[in-house]
C-alpha cells in the first residue's frame, strides 16, 4: 500500500518551525511496509489544501495529515477534508465531553466558541481521542481510500499515532509488521554496512535497515507474518545473528532505550557511581547523563574545568604535566579521570579533554580530543580524531566518553 | 514571485533525516518577500522527480531543490532537472579544476569516476561553487522559470544560499530586500505581540514578523526598497521603535548573535569571570556557555551538583539549610550560587536547583525552579514554574538562569 503524507500549517511555510513531524511518521510508515513516495507541506489555505489532498488521494492509498486542527478560523483541515471526501461534518458528543473534561482539569479554565468547533467529525468517521489537547484525531474512509487527521503539536500526534494509527495501519494490511532495533555503538556506519553486506543483500523478510547517528548505529529489523507471534519468530533469528557479528557492540535491543540510559542501568546493576570531569566538552556529557531520570542514584557530582587553573586547583592535576604536555595530552586526560574519582570517591570518573576548535590550542589541531575512564582505579586513556565544527566534535566526543565507560565497564 | 522546495532524497522518505533545509530555505525566503505555497519531498526516483518539478515549475516561478547532486547513480537532480528544463549537461572546466583541488586537500585522496560526473552541469546554467564539498550548485533560467539546485548536507547548502543564492533572488526582483532582527529575552511571545499589535496591525513596508524561541522572541523587520542604502533608512525608525517598546529586553539588533554570545560578551567587556553551579540543569549551563569559542576567557569552571552531598561537599551548602527548606528551594540557590562565587573567586556565579521530573521531589511540584545570580556578592533568586517534560523543563531554566545574568550585569 502506497501512504502520503501532508503537513498543513502557515508556520511550516514560513521556516518558522521544523517539520520532525514528517520523519517520525515516514519511520513508522517504513516500518509498516507502507510505501511512501511524496511528502508535502501546504498552507492554512482551503483551495491549495483542496488540491494538494485530492492529488494525494488519487495516487495514493492512504493520506495522512497532520496539523490544522485547531479552534480558531485559520485552521481548516478537517474542514477541507471534508468537503474532499464528501462526508459533513457533525458533531461528537464523545468529543465534547472530552473537551469539557480537558478544560475542567487544564489551567486555562476558559472555553471559548472556538473550542466546540473541535467537536465537530466527519459523518461516519473514526474518533481518536487526544491525551495531550483538546483536537481530536480522526480516520476518514471512503471508496477505498482513506484519510489520517492528526494534529500538528509532536508531544500531541506522537502518542496518538503510537497509541492509535500504527494498529489502525497495521491492520490494513494482509500481513502485519514486527520489528525489533539492534542498537550499535563503537562501530562506524561504514562498517557496520560491510559487515551485513551479505545479510542485506539476501533480505526480503525479514528486512534489515541501518539508521546512523553520532557514535551509533541502529538497525531496524522487520518482519511481516500473518500474526505477531509468527513475525516475532522470524525477528528472533535475525536479531541472534546481528547479536553474535557484532557482539558487545551491541547495548541494546529495546528501541526506547538510549546509550545514556543502558550506561546508567549498568553503573546501578554493579552498584557503582560515576563523577564528570569535562573540558572541552563543557558539561555537555554530564547534560546527557542526567537526561536520563533518576540518574541521582549513580551520578552525584561532575566538573566542568575549563581553564587550567581549574584543572589544577579541583583535579589536582600536576602544573608540571600541564606544562610538559599541555592540557590536551594524554596524560592530562589521565589525571583528570583519576583525580576525579579520587576527590569525589566515586567509583568511576570520566574525563574529556581536546580541542573542540574553531582554533588551535597548544599548537594542536582542532578535531584531536582525549577521553579517560577511571574504574576500579584503573585508568584507560584513548585519542580521538574528530572532524566537523565545534558543536559536533563536542557531540562526538560526549557519546565517546560513553562508550568508553560502557567498554570499562563490561571489560571488568 | 512565488518559490516552491523540492527536497530529494530517499532518506528523507523513510524518516532517517529531518529536513531541516526546507525550515532553513523557507524563512530565507519569506525574508527576501516570496510567496511559498508548497514544498515537497521526494525520493530519488526519475519519474516521480521529473513529474514533481513539473508541476512545481508550473505553478511557481522560482522552484529550489536540495539534495541528490551526489556521485553515485542514485543520485539524479541533474539530470532530471536537465532534462526537464531541455539543457543538456556539459562538463564544466572550471568545476572539474575544482573537484581536482578539493581531493588535493581532503583527507580522502582517492578519485572515483563516479566524482567526475559532479562535474557536468545544464548548458547556459550559473555555476555556484562548493566550498564544503565537490557538488556544485546550479542555477537555470529558461522561459521565465528558474529552477535552483543546491546539495543536500546543510553544511553545503546554507553556506552556498547565504554567498550566491540570496543576492540571486534578491536581484531578480525589482526591489531589494533588507531585513534586521531584534531579539528580545525574557518576555514571553503573547506579550510581545501585544505590544506591537498596532505596528503589526498597520505594517506594509517594512513588515515585523515574530518568531517565538525557548525565553526569547525574535522579531524580523524587513524593508522592500529600490536599494540598500533606501532599504535600511527604512528599517532604521522600527528597528528603534522596537528598541524603545522592549527597552532592556532587546539583547542584540544583530542576528548572528545568540543570547549566550551576548552575556559573555558582557562579561569580557566587563572583565569578569563566571562559574556555574547546577543541580537539575546538571551540565546543561554550562554546554551552552560554552559553546560560545572564546568563553573561556570568562568561564573557568563549573560544578554540576547533582547530590545534597556534593552541594554541601562542593559548594558548602549548609546541612540545616538543606534540610529545613530542601534542595529545591530559595535559600539552597542562594547559597550555591553565593558560596560558588565565594570557593572560585569568580566575579559571578549563577545557579539553578528544581524539579525537572518526571516525579516530584521533596514533595515539591515538577517545573519549580529557583536561580539564583551572584555578582558582586549581591545575590538575586528568583523562583520559576515551567511546564512540559523533563528536557523541556531543563531547556527553559538554563536560558532563564542565561537572562538572569544578563540583567543582574546591566543593573549593576
Amino acid at each position: 500500500m502506497v501512504v502520503e503524507l501532508i503537513a498543513v500549517g502557515t508556520e511550516i511555510l514560513l521556516g518558522n518551525i521544523v517539520n520532525t513531524n514528517a520523519a517520525f511518521l515516514a519511520e513508522k510508515c517504513a516500518l509498516l511496509g507502507l510505501s511512501l513516495y511524496y511528502q508535502t507541506a501546504v498552507g492554512d489555505n482551503e483551495e491549495r489544501l483542496s488540491e494538494t489532498l485530492k492529488t494525494a488521494l488519487n495516487r495514493s492509498d492512504i493520506v495522512i495529515l497532520s496539523g490544522g486542527l485547531g479552534p480558531t478560523k485559520d485552521d481548516l483541515t478537517k474542514e477541507v477534508a471534508a468537503k474532499v471526501m464528501e462526508m459533513p461534518l457533525v458533531e461528537d458528543k464523545h468529543t465534547r465531553k472530552r473537551i469539557e473534561e480537558y478544560f475542567k482539569n487544564s489551567q486555562s479554565k476558559v472555553v471559548t466558541d472556538n473550542n466546540w468547533k473541535q467537536a465537530f467529525v466527519p459523518k461516519g468517521s473514526k474518533v481518536l481521542d487526544n491525551k495531550n489537547g483538546t483536537a481530536p484525531g480522526i480516520i476518514m474512509e471512503k471508496n477505498g481510500k482513506v484519510a489520517i487527521l492528526l494534529p500538528g503539536p509532536p508531544n500531541e500526534l506522537i502518542p496518538m499515532f503510537n497509541h492509535d494509527v500504527f494498529p489502525y495501519l497495521n491492520s490494513l494490511q494482509p500481513e502485519i509488521i514486527y520489528s525489533a532495533m539492534v542498537k550499535i555503538c563503537g562501530i562506524g556506519e561504514s562498517m557496520v554496512e560491510t559487515q551485513i553486506a551479505d545479510l542485506i543483500a539476501g533480505q526480503s523478510n525479514p528486512t534489515i535497515a541501518p539508521y546512523a547517528k553520532v557514535g551509533e548505529v541502529h538497525l531496524r529489523v522487520t518482519a511481516k507474518a500473518k500474526d505477531e507471534k509468527e513475525a516475532k519468530k522470524m525477528v528472533k533469528p535475525v536479531v541472534k545473528e546481528l547479536k553474535e557479528r557484532f557482539g558487545k557492540s551491541v547495548y541494546t535491543v529495546d528501541e526506547s532505550v538510549t546509550l545514556e540510559d543502558t550506561v546508567i542501568g549498568m553503573l546501578k546493576e554493579k552498584g557503582m557511581s560515576l563523577t564528570t570531569v569535562e573540558s572541552c566538552t563543557g558539561g555537555l556529557l554530564a547534560a546527557r547523563l542526567t537526561k536520563v531520570p533518576g540518574v541521582s542514584e549513580v551520578f552525584k557530582q561532575g566538573f566542568v574545568t575549563y581553564s587550567n587553573r581549574a584543572k589544577r586547583k579541583l583535579l589536582e592535576v600536576k602544573k608540571s604535566t600541564l606544562k610538559d604536555y599541555g592540557a590536551v595530552s594524554e596524560k592530562t586526560a589521565k589525571e583528570m579521570a583519576k583525580n576525579g574519582a579520587f576527590i569525589t570517591g566515586a567509583d568511576a570518573c570520566l574525563s574529556v579533554t581536546g580541542v573542540a576548535g574553531p582554533d588551535q590550542v597548544e599548537g594542536k589541531p582542532v578535531g584531536l580530543v582525549y577521553i579517560g575512564c577511571c574504574y576500579k582505579n584503573i585508568v584507560t586513556v584513548k585519542e580521538y580524531h574528530f572532524n566537523g565544527e565545534r558543536d559536533k566534535i563536542r557531540e562526538w566526543a560526549a557519546v565517546s566518553a560513553l562508550i568508553l565507560l560502557r567498554e570499562c565497564l563490561l571489560e571488568q
